[in-house]
C-alpha cells in the first residue's frame, strides 16, 4: 500500500488501444434500427451522420482498436490523468475506506469529453468531413468536440440545450473561443425547432431536442456536415476506456484494487470509461468488484425507466436502441446536472445492468449538492454537479463501511469540475435549491410512445 | 533533448525548502518603513498584522527555509505541477524557438495563489489565530486564501475589488464554496470604505483601497484577526519559489535550459516564484538567462512609474516600502487582467529590474487577448487575462527567434486559467474590448503624494 496522495503515469504510460468491452461481453449484443422501418440499420443509413470508421466501431467485435497516433499527441496534452486518494475526505468522514477517484477534470475543456471528441474529430477530418454538429447539455461535451473540432480545422454548430445556455453562459463563450458557433436549443435553425417553438415558447429544451436538431442540421446537410454525438454509442464509451486503462494501472502503483467502482451517468459514457476495463477483470474471473451508475432522481432512466426499444432523440430522426428509457419525448426537470438530463442510457450499460452485472442508484440533487460541497472543502476541487452524484454515493459507502468497520477501497470518476457551475452552488449556498423526483405517471404517460418493435 | 510534451515530477520531487533571494542579492536591503513615523518599523508594529514566523521570513537572510511538513501534505493535493513544452504553439508560428511554460493553473484554486495562501494560513493557525483578513482583485488570492483557510480552520473576510467583484460573481461563489465571508470594496465595512463611499459612490475600487479595508479591519480587531497579503511582501514571494525548484528539475528532465524567463506581475509573485530560483543560478555564475516581467500598459509601474518610498495601500495604514510605484493614491483603470491592477511592485522585484538583473515590458489589453486566444486554441487551455500577458511576451520572444533564426529556449510561468474571466473574452471576441495606456500627467500627479523619505 502506498502512502501517496497523487498517482501519476508518463507519457510512455499512455495506453496505445481502447477498449472494447463487447468482445467480453457475455450478453447477446442487441440490434440498433431504423427509426422509419424499424429493422435494422445498414452502414449506408448511418453513413449520413458518421464516418465509416466510426461505424466500424460501433459495431466491432474486436477487443482492442489502435488509438491512431495523432489522437495520442493530442492526448498527451493533458493525459495521463491523475489519481488521487482522497486522504483528507477520508480523514473528514472518520471511515476506514481508502476513497481514490481519477481526475478527469484536468483537461483543457474541464472534463472527460474530450477523450471521444478528439478521436471523433480525427476520424471525420480523415474522411474528409468539414463541419460538424452536435449537442450539448452543460456545455461539457459541446466545449471539448469544439476543442477538438479546432485542432482539426472542422467547423462545428452546437445546438445547447436552452436552460443551460442561459444557466452557462462561459460555456458557450469557452466554446466560441474554440472557434465553434453555438445555438440555443429549441432553435429556429431546424424546422423540428421551429415546431417546438411554436408549440412552446418557453420550452427549456432537453438533450432529445438538442439531438434531434444536430441531427436534421447533418441529415440535410447534402454530405457537407456529419453528425457527433458525446455518449450513449458503441464507439464513444469505448473511447472513454483510456480512463479506466490508466487508473488499472494508477490501482497497481498504489498496491490496491477497488471493491466498488461508482460513476455518474447521464448516456454512460464517463462511468463505462473508468468501468468497463475493470469490469474485464471481472468478466475474466478473479475479480469481484461492485459497480454503481449514479443517476439523479430527477432522471431516473435506470432505476425508473423500462428496458425498451426506443428512438435516440425526441424527434425520432436518430436510431432506436435498445436501453433503459423514460420515452424519448421526455422533457426532465432544469436540474443543474444539465449533462445528465437525457431520457436513455448507453445500450451496452443498461444491458450490463439488466442482467445484474451493473448495479444503479438515484439520488436527489440537494444531498448530491451536500456532497459536493463537502468534498469542495475536503479535496479542494469544486466538482460539477453531474460529478457530485458519485461522489454522494462514493461518500455514503465511505460512511457504510465505516458503520460496518470494514475496509473498503472505493474508486470513482472525478468526470469534470464545476468552474461553470458556480450559480447552481450559489442556489445551494443561499438555500433556493428544491429536490425533485420525476412523477411515476409522467414516465408511465412517456412510456405510451415507445415505438412497437418485436424484440 | 526529450520529445515529451509534458513533463511530470513524483511526489518525493517536492520541494523541501523555499528559496530566498535576498540571501543571494548583490543588492544592499531596503529598509520597511512606519506609515506614520517614516522610520524603519519593528518587528512590534508589523505583529498586529502578522504572526512572528512570517514576519522572520520577511526579513531572514537564510538562504532556504524548511516547508513545514503539513504545509507539503496540502501541497500535494496539486504538486509537484506539470511542466508543458507547447509544441502545438511552435508549429501554429513556425518557430525553432522551443516554449515550455510551467502550468499553476492545476491547483484546486486555478493558480498560483495557494502557494503562498497555505503557508500563511499555516503560520497563522500555529499561532492561534482565528481569523484572517485579506483583499483580492480577479479573485485568484482571495479564493486561494479560502481554500486553505478552510483547510486549517480560521476564519476569512475577503475585500473584493468591486469592478472586480461585479465582473466575477464565479469568484465570489467559490470564495463562499469555501466558506469565505466576501464584501465589495470599497465596503460599509470599515472607517476608509465609507469615506470613499461618500466621495464617489461609483469607485470601481483597486487593490490599494481593499488592502487599507483589510489592514483597518485586522488592526482594528484587538488581535482578534490577522491580515494576509497575496504578493509583494519577501515571504510571500519566497513561497511562490517552489514553482521555480520544480521547473529546475523539468527543464532538467526535458535536457534544455531557458534562455529567457518571462511571467506577468502585478504585486509580482507569480512571476518571483517561477524566476527566482534561476535567478540563483545566474548570480552564480554560468548561466546568462534574461528575465522579463511583463505588465499591462494600463497598470506599468515599473516601465513608467518611480523607483521610491511608497505606502502598500491607499489609505496609508501599510509600510512603507522601496519599490517602482505608480502612486498609492492611484486608481487603475477597469482592465480585465484585474489581478495586475496594483500600484507598486515588490520591492525585491523593483531592486532587480532597477539594478538591470530583470528588464520589465508592458504590453496593451487587445493584444494580450490575441495571444490568448492564439494560446487556448493550440495548447487548449483558456488562460488567465493575467497570464495572457506571459503568453503576448512568450509569443513575441518566439516570434523574433524565428525572424533571427535562432533556437531559443523560453519558459514563461502559466499563473492561472481563465474559467472565470470568459466575460473578457466574449468583450474582446465580440471586439468591445479597447487598450489602455496611463496617461503619463495622472501618473505625475499621483507621485506628488509619495511620502518624503530621505533615502
Amino acid at each position: 500500500m502506498s502512502d501517496q496522495t497523487r498517482f501519476l503515469l508518463n507519457e510512455t504510460d499512455l495506453p496505445k488501444c481502447w477498449y472494447n468491452v463487447m468482445a467480453d461481453s457475455p450478453l447477446p449484443p442487441t440490434p440498433v434500427l431504423h427509426p422509419v422501418t424499424l429493422e435494422p440499420v445498414t452502414p449506408d443509413f448511418l453513413s449520413v451522420l458518421f464516418p465509416m470508421e466510426l461505424i466500424l466501431q460501433e459495431i466491432s467485435a474486436e477487443r482492442y482498436i489502435d488509438i491512431p497516433e495523432p489522437v495520442r499527441e493530442i492526448y498527451k496534452l493533458y493525459r495521463p490523468t491523475p489519481l488521487h486518494r482522497a486522504r483528507r475526505l477520508e480523514q473528514a468522514l472518520g471511515t476506514p475506506a481508502h476513497i481514490f477517484f481519477k481526475n478527469e477534470s484536468v483537461s483543457p475543456a474541464g472534463s472527460h469529453k474530450p477523450n471521444t471528441a478528439i478521436a471523433q474529430a480525427f476520424y471525420n477530418k480523415a474522411a474528409g468531413t468539414k463541419a460538424l454538429t452536435t449537442e450539448t447539455g452543460a456545455g461539457q461535451w459541446g466545449s471539448a468536440l469544439a476543442l477538438a473540432c479546432n485542432f482539426f480545422g472542422l467547423d462545428l454548430e452546437v445546438y445547447m440545450v436552452r436552460v443551460s445556455y442561459d444557466q452557462k453562459p462561459y460555456r458557450r463563450i469557452m466554446m466560441e473561443t474554440y472557434g465553434a458557433q453555438v445555438f440555443a436549443s429549441p432553435s429556429e435553425r431546424t424546422q423540428f425547432g421551429r415546431l417546438l417553438q411554436a408549440k412552446d415558447p418557453e420550452s427549456p429544451g432537453s438533450l432529445g431536442i438538442a439531438i434531434s436538431e444536430a441531427v436534421e442540421v447533418a441529415a440535410t446537410s447534402g454530405g457537407a456536415k456529419k453528425y457527433s454525438l458525446g455518449s450513449v454509442l458503441n464507439h464513444v464509451l469505448m473511447h472513454q476506456t483510456v480512463v479506466g486503462e490508466e487508473a488499472l494501472k494508477q490501482m497497481e502503483m498504489a498496491g490496491e484494487y477497488p471493491d466498488v467502482i461508482i460513476g455518474c451517468v447521464g448516456g454512460g459514457s464517463n462511468y463505462a470509461g473508468l468501468a468497463y476495463p475493470f469490469l474485464r477483470q471481472n468478466l475474466k474471473g478473479g475479480k469481484r468488484t461492485r459497480f454503481i451508475a449514479v443517476e439523479p432522481t430527477a432522471t431516473p432512466s435506470i432505476t425508473k425507466g423500462a428496458y425498451a426499444f426506443d428512438y435516440g432523440d425526441t424527434a425520432k430522426m436518430a436510431p432506436i436502441v435498445k436501453m433503459y428509457t423514460l420515452g424519448h419525448s421526455f422533457v426532465p426537470p432544469s436540474i443543474h446536472a444539465g449533462g445528465l438530463r437525457y431520457h436513455g442510457m448507453a445500450p451496452s450499460m443498461s444491458a450490463f445492468c439488466k442482467a445484474g452485472l451493473m448495479e444503479a442508484i438515484a439520488v436527489p440533487q440537494l444531498t448530491t449538492f451536500e456532497a459536493a460541497v463537502q468534498f469542495a472543502r475536503a479535496e479542494g476541487i469544486v466538482p460539477a454537479p453531474e460529478t457530485a452524484h458519485a461522489i454522494r454515493v462514493a461518500i455514503d459507502e465511505a460512511l457504510d463501511a465505516k458503520e460496518k468497520g470494514e475496509k473498503r477501497v472505493i474508486l470513482f470518476n472525478f468526470s469534470g469540475h464545476g468552474h461553470f457551475d458556480l450559480s447552481a452552488y450559489q442556489a445551494y449556498l443561499s438555500g433556493k435549491l428544491e429536490d425533485y423526483a420525476y412523477p411515476a405517471e409522467e414516465i408511465q404517460a412517456a412510456m405510451k410512445d415507445l415505438p412497437q418493435v418485436v424484440a
